[in-house]
């Protein structure tokens, strides 16, 4: 349960916590976000996602409201007051409250929201040792999927879908076949020769830092790896797919809109790279993590 | 200036006027709104809007917070208390507060928001005399453009463009080159045999109560009419193009890209169709509309 929020410069109890009706998140979905994983009370990545918000806010040309270093004491003392050991702590920023019109407004300062809370991590463990189940929809999304922006409305019918096929995740598919990511992950799979496959970063996907993670956990252990679009098709002919995202770290999936994929159980790629990523994060929570994931962001001269 | 806004239930100071820092409409663009007209008090087209409404909040399995009528009523007293005698009214509907997760949460009351404010009209009538520019921009928008969703941002970055460019609005331009709409109007041209032309109604633009009281009042004109898609050559072949919105009525464009339109100023056409609009708009000013404009859905099995 969150206790306490962070907005524009104050601790509120979260009941209380709110924000104007006209700012720019709620009218425009004029914002972005990000969503940092707790592990031990302690961030992880949280230099690749405060990366990858001042990025996102750049594209959009929202100012920075501090610094990093700044946001970073924020977040952590939202964790602190809400008690957080192990769950997660959002950051929502938008161009702030104006009088409504479509252009940015003069001067407006932007809005600065945190909320931590703890996550149970045993369903997640649960999940992982069986497997979960993905659908695949079509990806429907706007052309600027690479900005963390708060439009999220697209993704969130999608996961309603998944929720409502009993999935856990919806895939999205691209015009031409291809899986671009998940509603709220990346998208891989193992191919039958053992090659780590995932979509190549552009505007059509998000580049997502447990994606970096894992990239450079598997370069290390010297497996193969190619980042590009893969098919429908391919992945239900794979030996393996998951998905990474903050608050799922590798979660294997066994079956895609019903179909078994692999042996229709966790690939052992999967809980190899699960077990890694985990181990990481232990390194983030103890204090000493030997090297954090980059945010990578897409080519700036890259097709659509 | 706004002095007081409709907040689930309550009619508050505008400058306390908040939703919660996890409402979905904040968090995931999980909302549709609508903007309807005052004309001398009174609201015009209401009964299309508030269709168009009930709509959008169906698509997104949003229910309806209130019957129409006591929408109405919400929209009615929101004027009342600003003393809004021509401007306009805003209402936004999103599915509520929850802990944030993308899927729908269970048994959420929606949010309800009603903002009202007068408008300057004769700087809208200026710029209705001489014309205004627009520029074209690509359609990066999602594939629900059929639902007036608060999932906005593509459309402002389109508008801040035009605003840059000293043009007044953006053409939103499609994969195949042909535009879809405004970033918040309706885009028409008149062709040199004079047909009336406008995009017919899918999921890629929004069905506007303004368009479809101009398309009536065009075809009581006797005006021959063809809703279709038409391409940027096309529109800078034409003899006029103009844009139709609550706020815009009818608003001749004279350039586009730079481009002269015709003979670079207000067409003829537009000219009459914001007369004969403005007239439509006294109708309910004065309580005594002859009929109403209906909100346009998109064929169900339109193609994508």
């Amino acid at each position: 349960m969150s206790r306490v929020a962070y907005v524009n410069g104050r601790y509120v109890p979260y009941a209380k916590a709110a924000v104007h009706v006209e700012d720019r998140g709620f009218q425009f979905a004029d914002g972005v976000y990000e969503v940092i994983a707790v592990n031990q009370g302690r961030l992880v990545d949280s230099s690749g996602h405060l990366q990858r918000l001042e990025r996102s806010l750049a594209e959009l040309r929202i100012g920075m409201p501090m610094t990093r270093a700044a946001l970073l004491v924020v977040l952590q003392e939202t964790i602190r007051r809400n008690r957080v050991r192990n769950g997660l702590v959002y950051l929502q920023v938008t161009r702030g409250a104006a009088r409504r019109e479509f252009a940015f407004p003069a001067d407006t300062a932007p809005t600065v929201v945190a909320i931590a809370r703890a996550v149970d991590m045993g369903k997640a463990a649960a999940n992982a040792a069986k497997g979960v189940a993905a659908i695949t929809r079509p990806d429907i999304r706007w052309g600027r999927c690479d900005i963390k922006s708060v439009g999220l409305l697209s993704a969130a019918l999608a996961k309603q879908a998944a929720k409502e096929a009993g999935a856990y995740e919806a895939w999205l598919v691209d015009r031409d076949g291809k899986v671009t990511e998940g509603s709220s992950s990346n998208a891989w799979i193992v191919t039958r020769d053992n090659v780590l496959v995932t979509r190549g970063l552009s505007r059509a996907i998000l580049g997502g830092i447990t994606r970096s993670a894992v990239l450079e956990l598997a370069r290390r252990e010297g497996l193969r790896i190619e980042e590009r679009a893969f098919t429908v098709a391919e992945a239900l002919d794979a030996r393996e797919a998951f998905v990474t995202s903050t608050t799922s770290f590798v979660m294997p999936i066994v079956s895609l809109d019903g179909k078994p994929i692999g042996n229709g159980g966790p690939g052992l790629l999967a809980g190899k790279l699960r077990a890694l990523y985990e181990a990481y994060m232990t390194g983030h929570g103890a204090g000493r993590p030997e090297w954090e994931a980059p945010f990578l962001a897409p080519p700036e001269a890259q097709a659509r």
